[in-house]
């Protein structure tokens, strides 16, 4: 990712830049596992056609604007937001319709850190053929337009976010167990565009049994998205097969993760059988490689308590969002959100960096980032957002 | 308080109401216990001169006007944000001053909800020597300039702020009584510019003894202002009188609150002694007493635990503000903001109303208030700040 100096490119081609990656951007949580991309083909400043990465399967942004463009491509510029793609997948290489098209220069703001296609790069393929290719405009934005996608591939794990919603005292629960509607009725719309952005949503036994959630994706965020699955990961809990959870009822895929080889459920997709290292309920690298393996590049973390805390004291999360109602419980023995075991002076406390906070009528969501060494290129490039 | 029409109000009238309540609020934390007030001298929309109230014994701000106006009063119109005196206080009544200088209208905000002032009203005297008068231009925010002042008045008890600095899971302390600078710098200045505007600082005998704060007015808060005395609630508590606390170092007027009248230290400058009741440390409605005897119109809650606690569940708080930061303390016998003993069911617990969040770097403040009947008002006036 080396940035070209700003000067090699026009007003009009970081305009266009701009307009592209807005483009993209219109299409969060539908092109799973694939990255949200969007091109043009222009002439002297004038756009000739869009086009836009839509769904897995579907064209690629730069073939979509080619065919877009009714054969006007010989010897004209293609913009797009990433770099194109020169292997073989659910379509052919982006970059033989490139050549083909006869068009005379390209631009992307960002390199692909997918390996299938570093394999070998865009620009040493097209400049083979005689085309000039520039990289690195609005570089930051096209990072941060699909930053879990890169943070997959540059990590080889998910983008992990937690999301608690929460009392002002961090409160999740009354000691009775009583939970039911802590935060608001927006707070709870915004949870579920979230999930619309996620790959996969994480919650633990605990929750499972005692909340029962559907965890589907309501409020006018589903439309034709893919519904992320449920990750319950219980490690070596038992849970009752018998019993018909809400997350089943949807249909949608759900994957059970536990550390014991006998623990089945049989209404869940899949099982993943992963074993527990020591003070961990799972061995989280194991449980990197099975995400990598079925390209879940972003995890959100709906709870509870013990799956929060094993989480953040598994030094694995990325990000927190944590919704604060305007509420004191003032209970001692209410459940609190997080319950960490190796806290004994002020030093060793936990604490995000780079926060932001945003007001959902009375509630308030506070969101940063947790000091991991790979949270650094997120909280470089815009916030990670 | 009736609302007249805006009609009745030119719109220089109106812009010289606003800037008349810029000028009286540049004397925050001076006036106490006098209300904040400006007025204006002027003919035919041109301002003649300006007036402003100090501090107290200083002149009022009619007269203040009335002086800047060289003698060109005759038949001129005065505006001030609050009903003009019709007492003899420190100084001589407005009204003969008004009257005195030939001025032939007087517009003002909003009516003095004072006692003293309200034996005879302003408007009635002034009429009687056929000045024409009118008000309620720009009531709200001229009852919001001076909040406290109104709900100390119309109410009679100060109007109380808790504030409380905390993790984002409300802890105030680790279980090993570690609590320092939990909160950054920016949030401890904006609680010292929080102390320059109160009449009072109320802790119990939990922070005095471990956290031994001074509750000074520093970081540039402080110029000529006059510091709030320290009000420390005990109850029955015994604190030891030999030791020097730092709240005695500073020379400012320090009360002792007890309900058990052997209770002393000889360094305070006052004790008084409240006869406590059931369930409640000291009974609130003489405490009341004493603060509206002593012209103490707003008290800011700063801690601890129990301090908050009492207060909360005496149903008396009518303002309160989280400073959050953004750490997880995480231990399951941390020492939580408030400790609650009627919360039974998520009926019991305490909600917050008409929230408003501010971020001060990485630490976010929630604001919100009470459900008290007596809050209503200052909710209607713009939130009450």
């Amino acid at each position: 990712m080396k940035q070209q100096k700003p000067s090699k490119f026009s007003v009009f081609e970081t305009e266009l830049m701009k307009t592209l990656i807005e483009k993209a951007k219109q299409f969060q949580g539908f092109t799973h596992p694939n990255p949200l991309v969007a091109a043009a083909i222009y002439h002297k400043n004038e756009v000739i056609s869009w086009g836009v990465h839509r769904m897995k399967g579907g064209v690629h942004a730069e073939v979509d604007a080619i065919q877009g463009a009714n054969d006007n491509t010989d010897g004209a510029s293609l913009m797009v937001t990433l770099e194109p793609c020169t292997h073989t997948g659910s379509t052919p290489p982006c970059v033989s319709a490139i050549i083909k098209a006869g068009i005379k220069e390209v631009i992307f703001a960002i390199e692909d850190p997918c390996n299938l296609v570093r394999q070998k790069s865009a620009k040493t393929v097209l400049e083979e053929h005689g085309i000039q290719v520039r990289s690195g405009l609005l570089e930051k934005e096209a990072y941060h337009l699909n930053h879990d996608y890169m943070y997959f591939h540059q990590n080889k794990r998910p983008f992990i976010h937690l999301k608690a919603g929460m009392s002002l005292d961090g409160k999740i629960a009354l000691s009775s167990g009583e939970s039911c509607y802590i935060t608001n009725e927006l707070s709870r719309k915004k949870v579920h565009e979230m999930r619309s952005k996620t790959v996969g949503i994480v919650i633990g036994s605990g929750t499972l049994v005692s909340d029962n959630p559907k965890l589907t994706v309501r409020h006018g965020y589903l439309e034709n998205k893919q519904v992320p699955p449920t990750i319950v990961v219980i490690g070596n809990k038992k849970i009752d097969d018998c019993h018909d959870y809400a997350i089943f009822e949807s249909g949608y895929r759900s994957i059970l993760v536990t550390s014991n080889e006998h623990n089945d459920h049989p209404s869940f997709s899949d099982v993943w059988v992963i074993p527990k290292t020591t003070n961990k309920i799972i061995d989280w690298t194991l449980f990197f490689q099975k995400c990598y393996e079925n390209n879940m590049y972003s995890l959100l973390i709906e709870g509870g308590q013990k799956t929060f805390s094993h989480f953040l004291e598994g030094g694995i999360v990325n990000k927190c969002s944590f919704f604060i109602a305007p509420k004191l419980f003032g209970q001692a023995d209410a459940k609190s959100v997080v319950e960490l075991t190796r806290v004994d002076t002020l030093k060793d406390i936990f604490t995000l960096k780079n926060i932001t906070i945003e007001q959902y009528d009375d509630d308030t969501c506070i969101t940063g980032f947790c000091s991991l060494k790979e949270n650094d290129t997120l909280i470089n490039n815009n916030k990670g957002e």
